[in-house]
Formats: C-alpha cells, sequence, structure tokens
C-alpha cells in the first residue's frame, strides 16, 4: 500500500519513530560466508558439478527405485551406486514476505544455501535478509574470478529460483524479468533450460515490457538454440551459449517431443562446451519437475523426471570418471508434496500401475476440462492410465477437482495416488532432510550430517574458488533494500536500515522531533511531523515520508550523505554504489 | 478353515495334484547367509550395540531436530553428531499371510533382515519365506557361539517383533507365548522390556494357558525386575536378568512414572551387565514406540520417544568410546504413519506447539472416551495440550474419530496434527529408506546406500561372528512348516514341500493315481481319492488328507520316511529333528 506523507502526518504515528523501530527481522544472517577451519589438505578438483533434484526428498528416491526394479530391470538407480554420502538440512529463515518461520524452505532460500553458504529467506536470490539486503556470491561467480568456465542447465526456467541463485541477485524470486537481464552480464556462459518468455517482449508471447535482449546474448557472442536440432548444432567451441527450449518450464517427460532436448543430452553439451576451458569448469544441473510433479501429487510423471535425473547423474558421473578432476556433488533443495510410500493400514504399493500413466497431468489437464460427462471422464483416464473401472466417486472427484488449484487434474491425481497406494499431504514442500550423494574429492566434505549450506562451503572449497572475496565484491557494488514507490512515482527506501548499511548515524532529536542522519560532516535533519529535511541547517529540497511509523527518504539523501554517487536500478531493485 | 478328508474327496479337486502345485510363494530366500566377498581385513570390535528406532522415518528425525531447537537449546540432536553414515532399504517379501507385496515392510521381517541378514514376509520371526520355513540364525545367537554375552532391551514388549527376531524362531509374529518360552532356552542374557503379559497367566492378567514361565527364568539364574527400584537393584555381576516393566507396552514417555525405568537407563543396566563377560557382548536396543505414535499419527509422543531413542544413543555411545572396542549401529525398521513436515500449501510448520502436549493419545483416550459433551471435550483438550479455541468442525472431529481404530483419540490427533501443520498418509507402515547411523569400526561396513540385510551381515562381520554355522545349526535341528489342524485335532502337513524339505522324492503315479513318496528303501503311496496309504506295498494305519487341491500327511509317515525321529513342537509350531 501506497500512503501519501500527508496522510501519514496526521495519523501520530509518528510517535514510534522515537524507537527508530525496524518491523520484522533484520540483520540475522549478513555476514559473509565464512569458510571452515583448515583441518588437513583436502583433495581438489579442477572441475566442479552440482546436480540438484528440486523437490527429491527421500520418498521420491525409493518410489523410483521400485519403478526402476520393477520395469527397468535395475535393482538400484545409478544414484544408488556407491555415491550416497550424507543427508542435509534444508531449513530457512523467517523472511519479510510472509508469515513463514523458515521450518520449510522454498527453492529459493534453500538454492542460496547451497549456491553460496548462507541462509536466507524464502523467495531471496541469493540475498541475505533484512531490510537492506546484501547480495551472496555463488560458487559459480566465485570460480569465474579464477577464470572457470560455468553453465546453468535446468529443465524448468532458466530463470527458475534453482539456476537463478548461481548468477543472479533479487530480492523476490518472481523478478524473473530482472534475473535474465542479469544473466546477461553475469559471465556465466552456458545457459540451457526452458524460460524464453522472460527474454522476449509481450508481442512474442513472452513477458518483457522492454525489449527482446536474445540480440543482446548474440551480440556477446552466445551460440542460441531453441530445439533438439539448435542444441546439436552447437560448436563444442562455441564458448558461450543460449538454450531456451519452452517458453516456461521445458515438458515433462511424459509429454516430451523428440524436438526437446532431454536432460542428459543438455548436460553432455554443456559439458562440451565448459570441458574446452583449460582453468575448469563449474556446472549446475537442475531437474526442476520433480517437484513441479510433486506439487501436482502427480506420482507417475514425479517418477519419470527423477529417473531423468538419475539418467543425467550417469552421464556427468561418466564425465567425471573418464576426466579424472571433477568433483560431482546431487542434492535437493526440499521435499514437495509429503509423500509417503502406502496409504491407510494397507502394508503395500501397487507398483505394477507405476508405469500405466502415457501422459502426465499437465497435458491432460486441457482434456480434463473438455470432460462433460462421466462417461467422458472414464474414456479420458482409461486413455491415459488404462483404469477401465472408475467409481462414481473418483469420477466425481475428478470432476470436481480436488479443492485445489489443480482443479481436474488434481481430481485426477488424487484417484491416482490412491489406487497406486500413495498418500500425499498436501501440495507445498515438506521440511524433511533430504540426501547427499557425491563423486570425486567432494565426496568427503559432504558426507554424514550436512546442512544444505555446506555444499556450497565445500564446493568452493574443493576447487579452491574464494566465496568470501567475491561476496565482497558483490557488497561493494550492490544493496537491495526494501523500497515503496509513492503515488507520485517516487522511490523511497527505509531510513534508518539504509543508513546503517551506508555507515550513516542516525539519532532522535527529542527537542526538534526530528532524525538526523550524519555522516562526516554531512548532516541531514528530518522534521518527522512535515518530513522536511534541512541540509547541514539549510533547508533543502529533499523531502521524507512516515509510513507506519517509519521513516523513508528518497535515494538523493543517501547521495548527499555519503558524497557517492548512488543509482537506483530499477529493473533489479538494487541500489548501485559506483 | 478345516475340512475333512471325506468333504474334499467328493470335491474332484485331486485332479489339480497332478502338478503336485504348490500355492503362493515357496522356496525364495531360503538359503543361509553368504557373508559378502572379503576385501580388506576391516578392524574388529569385540562389542556390537544396535540401537533399532521402530518407526523411525527421515521426517520423524526432522521433527525432533526442530524441537530439540525450540525447546532443548541444541541445534543437532545427538544421532546429528557425526554418526550418520546411509541409509537403507527395508523391502520385505510377499508372504503367505497377506496379499502384500513385500514393497512395504513390517518390524518382522525388517527385523529379521538386519538382525539375521535375510529377506523373508512380513510376519515372520527369523524364519525363512516357504511353506517348509527354515530358521535363520540371528548375529546375537552366532555370537553366543563365540561365548559372547547377549541383550535384549526394548521400550516394547519384549515378545514385540524386533526383539524377538534376535533370539526366537517364529512363522507368525503374533506366537508370542511360544517368543517368551523360547527366550527361556535361547541363551540370552539380559531381557528388559514390557510384556509381561507373555510370562504369568490369564489367571495373574496374563495371556498364557500352561504356567507363568517366569520362575523358570529364576531356576535359570536369571534376576527378576518388575520397576526402576528393582532394576537397581540387580547386581552389574547378575550375569542373567529379566526385566519385565509392563504388561505389554512399557508406557510413553509422557506418560511414564518416575517407577519405570527410561530406556537409557534400562540400556544403562544392560551395559553393565554384559560388559562383564570378558568375551565381549552384542546387545539390541530398540525404542519401539516411536512406530506406535507413528501408528497413532501423535506427533508430540512420536517426538518425545525418538529423544528418549538419542539419549540412548548417547549412552550408548559414551559406553563405546570409553570402551574403545564396541561398534555401535542404528536404524530403523521402516518409517510409520507417512509423516511429512507440512501440509496443504503452507511453508510452515508450528514447531511451538510441539511441547505443548501432556500426555499420549494413549492415556488420553480413556478420558476422552468419557466425554459427553462440546464442553467436556473443549476442557480435556484444554487440559492436555492447552488449545482453548478448538472450533466445532474439530470438536465434531474428536467426538466422532477419526474413522481408524483409534476412535477420539484418532480424532484428537488428527485436529492436533492440522495445528502443528504435519500430515499423515495413514496409520500403517510406509516404505521409504531408513537412516543408517555408527560408531566404531562398523561404520565403515554399513556407509552409503545399503540394504536392511547389510546391518546383521556387517554386524556379524564386526564381531567375528559365524552367521552361517549358526544358521546352520538351527537348520538342522528346526523346520517352520505351514500345517492344518484337522477337526479330530490331528495336525497335518503339506506333502511335497516337507517332502522337499527332509530330501524324500515325490512322484506322482498315474495308472494309480497316487502320491508316492520315497526316501533309500522307504515308500509310502498315497491314493489320494481315499487318502489310504500303504508302506512298501502294505496297507498302513496312515491316513493322508486332500484339502483344495493339496496332499497333507501326518509327521508319523515323514517319520516313517526319513528314519528320523521328528516330533511336533506344538507351542512353537515346528518339528524338531533329532
Amino acid at each position: 500500500m501506497k500512503k501519501s506523507l500527508k496522510q501519514i502526518v496526521g495519523s501520530g504515528l509518528s510517535v514510534s519513530l522515537l524507537a527508530l523501530s525496524v518491523a520484522g527481522a533484520a540483520s540475522a544472517a549478513e555476514t559473509t560466508t565464512t569458510p571452515a577451519a583448515p583441518t588437513t589438505p583436502a583433495a581438489q578438483s579442477k572441475n566442479l558439478i552440482v546436480l540438484i533434484g528440486d523437490g527429491m526428498g527421500p520418498a521420491e528416491v525409493t518410489a523410483a527405485r521400485y519403478y526402476s526394479k520393477k520395469f527397468l530391470n535395475k535393482d538400484r538407480l545409478e544414484l544408488d551406486g556407491g555415491y550416497y554420502v550424507g543427508k542435509a538440512t534444508t531449513y530457512s529463515q523467517a523472511g519479510p514476505y510472509t508469515s513463514e518461520s523458515g521450518a520449510v524452505t522454498d527453492s529459493a532460500a534453500a538454492g542460496t544455501a547451497f549456491s553460496t553458504g548462507n541462509k536466507t529467506y524464502n523467495n531471496a536470490i541469493s540475498v541475505s535478509n533484512g531490510e537492506v539486503a546484501k547480495p551472496f556470491a555463488s560458487v559459480i561467480e566465485a570460480a569465474m574470478k579464477q577464470g572457470k568456465a560455468t553453465g546453468l542447465v535446468t529443465t524448468d526456467s532458466i530463470v527458475g529460483a534453482t539456476p537463478a541463485v548461481w548468477a543472479s541477485h533479487v530480492r523476490q524470486r518472481s523478478n524473473q524479468n530482472a534475473i535474465a537481464s542479469q544473466y546477461l552480464t553475469s559471465g556465466v556462459n552456458v545457459l540451457f533450460g526452458g524460460g524464453k518468455a522472460n527474454f522476449v517482449t509481450k508481442d512474442e508471447k513472452g513477458k518483457r515490457t522492454d525489449k527482446n535482449i536474445i540480440p543482446d546474448f548474440e551480440a556477446k557472442g552466445f551460440k542460441t538454440a531453441y530445439d533438439k536440432k539448435g542444441l546439436d548444432a552447437i560448436p563444442a567451441t562455441a564458448g558461450n551459449a543460449l538454450g531456451l527450449f519452452a517458453m516456461n518450464e521445458i515438458p515433462y517427460v511424459l509429454d516430451r517431443e523428440a524436438s526437446t532436448p532431454s536432460l542428459p543430452q543438455l548436460s553432455q553439451k554443456a559439458l562440451e562446451l565448459l570441458s574446452q576451458n583449460k582453468n575448469g569448469f563449474v556446472l549446475l544441473v537442475e531437474q526442476g519437475r520433480i517437484d513441479h510433479a510433486g506439487h501436482a501429487n502427480d506420482l507417475p510423471s514425479n517418477i519419470q523426471e527423477l529417473l531423468e535425473l538419475d539418467a543425467t547423474f550417469k552421464t556427468l558421473v561418466d564425465f567425471a570418471k573418464k576426466d579424472g578432476n571433477t568433483s560431482v556433488v546431487v542434492t535437493a533443495d526440499h521435499e514437495t508434496g509429503g509423500l509417503s510410500l502406502g496409504i491407510n493400514n494397507v502394508y503395500e504399493l501397487n507398483v505394477d500401475l507405476f508405469n500405466k500413466q502415457k501422459h502426465s497431468y499437465e497435458y491432460l489437464d486441457g482434456i480434463l476440462k473438455t470432460a462433460q460427462t462421466a462417461d467422458d471422464v472414464r474414456k479420458i483416464v482409461a486413455d491415459n492410465i488404462g483404469f477401465t473401472d472408475l467409481s462414481d466417486d473418483e469420477i466425481a472427484l475428478i470432476l470436481k477437482g480436488d479443492g485445489s488449484s489443480y482443479g481436474r487434474s488434481g481430481g485426477y491425481n488424487a484417484v491416482v495416488s490412491k489406487r497406486l497406494a500413495v498418500g500425499w499431504t498436501g501440495h507445498g514442500h515438506t521440511g524433511v532432510d533430504v540426501g547427499v550423494w557425491a563423486y570425486g574429492p567432494i565426496a568427503s566434505l559432504v558426507k554424514g550430517d550436512i546442512d544444505n549450506t555446506d555444499v556450497a562451503k565445500s564446493g568452493a572449497k574443493v576447487i579452491g574458488a574464494d566465496l568470501a572475496a567475491a561476496t565482497k565484491e558483490l557488497q561493494d557494488k550492490y544493496l537491495y533494500p526494501l523500497f515503496k514507490v509513492t503515488r507520485d512515482n517516487k522511490t523511497l527506501f527505509t531510513a534508518k536500515s539504509l543508513a546503517e548499511a551506508l555507515d550513516i548515524k542516525v539519532t532522535w532529536d527529542e527537542a526538534t522531533k526530528s532524525v538526523v542522519l550524519a555522516k562526516d560532516s554531512q548532516k541531514l535533519t528530518v522534521l518527522v511531523e512535515t518530513g522536511a529535511i534541512t541540509d547541514n541547517g539549510a533547508a533543502s529540497a529533499l523531502v521524507g515520508n512516515v509510513d507506519n511509523g517509519k521513516l523513508y527518504l528518497p535515494l538523493e539523501a543517501f547521495t548527499k550523505l555519503t558524497g557517492k554517487s548512488l543509482t537506483w536500478d530499477a529493473v533489479n531493485e538494487r541500489i548501485v554504489k559506483n
């Protein structure tokens, strides 16, 4: 809500300014990464590969193994081949945007943890938890300083939280156009995923209002690809490559056409490109749709996505084994859906039905919406999964939907899950610890009981990257403050927290009911009743704004106080310190 | 169902005897344990401690950690202190008593796996999966051959499946009186738990019809104890001790009185007793009520039981560290209840409510049953967990029950779980992999992706016990066949499978429509139409019985064929080969 200064002044709220209070969580975890105390010198790797199964909780892995045993004649997953080393806690921090305690993380906070080594709030893309957030450098950003090549590969949108945390910084993960823009200057060499919509304009069925930014990537030497053929055409020596294989997410394995590359194919191409760099590389690969299938409670799709991660793991480990100088670490950000293998009192799992589904709920949803009668539903379900004996209750559930935003496909997934004898406790994330698998020198660093932040710390350590230095460089340049835009389109910042971040002294003058901001010889005095500002005693054109007991100031006030040129980057919602 | 021979003869079912078919799963996994191929010689331990958290799935551990952080000012559980080494698959085998696929195990099959190294069907207490089951020796039974002391400690009944698999053998876990009887001759030195009911007669509020068997234990030198004071009075030099601290399960931590010893106290006393043996010891400790609280979906109780396991782990590891010659391994048999930390779409967990419950659902159940009005429910719930704002829907759910056998306390647990923001998918077990923690030389043997059978194999290896030899000794002595008791109280056995187990040749004679059983020079011919038996051509008083296409014979037929004295042990439902 935006309020004018005048509205506020009459409300008497300025009284609480006495406390100069900062509402909510403030300065937690703003410190930069501290490397763990050195013990015996660990073996190092030139290359690091991080593979993330978004939403890949313990039960999801077990379910895929049951499928593998039943239908693929494989007793164990590729992941099960001696790579399991431990498990990670995933909790995040209480944050400014929601009432969450942080007990259950989202992909942004978890991603920030395993890419930068820092805890933060749900929603944050590699920035700290505070009114004035600070950027945290990722292992990829630190590795660039070593001259290593870097890449992001995902089946999700390339601007989704899990890839984003490695090469961009925004307060809110939904600011995906900014994430796409930041990739352009990030220095990342390979970007493969969905998410074309955040690179092209609304006229082109995209989401940008400024311009199509793909030509900017091309101007920087990025080869582009939009399908399997295009991917294959990228030469290994291209250096930089941008592959956008869907407007948003890459379709589920069950729904994918031959023209869409698979995650192992994307990963293989990324390896070819990145391994050209004699200094080594860091590659993030995400199978992002285990999570999506978990949100929807679609186990047959969930399994196929997890098996694609498993095949991708084989591709990556095969490379690492051949290369001999590569560490691979695999983990998840969190579990999704509250999956359990077994429901009610039946000690049973109908594994024989795990492979019957032809298409995901996502593909089916549009078809289910056209159903008019029970017979329509019967036919659609029989065609997709072969159940020809739907009960009246099951048909009613599908027609009515499961009460969630998944509608009829939610109802369908509930019917299927019950027949498979698997249960879910919702459509969101859950807080169970997640598995950690590893190959190469990183394995000894991430074994046992770890926290998700240890993945980043260990990754940096194993390649000798300096997270703290890279973070300092970013923090010297950017601040990510809470801000508000007034009715007359002015951007204002919370005086106390931004002043603190800029080493400006803030005091309260009871006699004049004024807030005094001072740095070196510069002093601004803000009369809270009117917002009027005096500059070293002289009247100023600057004006403050009191809203809900907090003083807000325009950026010019801070420029004046610091004597530095501070500029507001509205796209990325950050202050650039020049 | 018992059918007389005459009923069967008229049914024409004998035709299927042509195939001499064995219905259902038969000979799977009847082989004895094969030790893994030796690699580098592993370090050994004199002592082995196995700690089982029954029903302790991944989410249960995370939940207890959240409690620990919030209320105990401990960031990590004792288990989290660097002991986590891997995870174990838990599946069992399809079995003869249920339609289960084995995808979701029970405690009996899981226990058989981690105590003996062999997979079996749900319900089996350390016997193989077949019409004629064979006993599998446990690490404890193998350790006795080394002269080691052994002990079983649990908060469950001492004749529950998890302790039972280590020192008894029955086809069905429900045969708990037999398990108690087998303990007497098992050679186990320390037995601490609940389950007094299976040691005393119905007249004494127990479950036995034969006699109170506690004097038999006393006659063998067992010191007995029934409360904390009695436990304390057992001298460390007692050698043998039987502690029965409840008629059935030991009460939940939340409901326990001071006179009832805790699991750490029981474990400490067991260590004192067993460590007197200069040859070392093997100790099984089970926290059995994590499972019970999971079945009931009572998270606050579940957490307290898990924290008691955690405290017990500290007791055990502290001993092992001081002793310097002890391996400790911790795992679970399965998850119970399908717990997830987070429900619906809320990324939240109300950890602040995790410590509000005063008593378990079990204690509360009797009180809830007395409730007549909504106000009664309000008062009971407010008294027990402090919720003073129950909605009409919540009250209705409690009064009506959750539809399970838990009745009103099930409704209560559903209300509490929802407020805690945790979910369950039923009252049974689920199939997710379980964690493995270890200390000492066993740690390197159970790390990574293991199966629950690897716990037994590694345990035997680390103490140098010979599972195969101990199993052979048992199998030379006992068989556990399927059997039926006829109306006239005769016990009959399936001819084909028992003949196979006794190396008796079985053939079908089409000319006479007879089954011919032969061993050495002895031959019995059974005319299937009448069941009449000829003994080497001469008429015999023995008679066969055809039921549902299967030929059954009395034990005397097999005694005659083998020339050995075979006796039927009706209590333990086994054939004793003398």
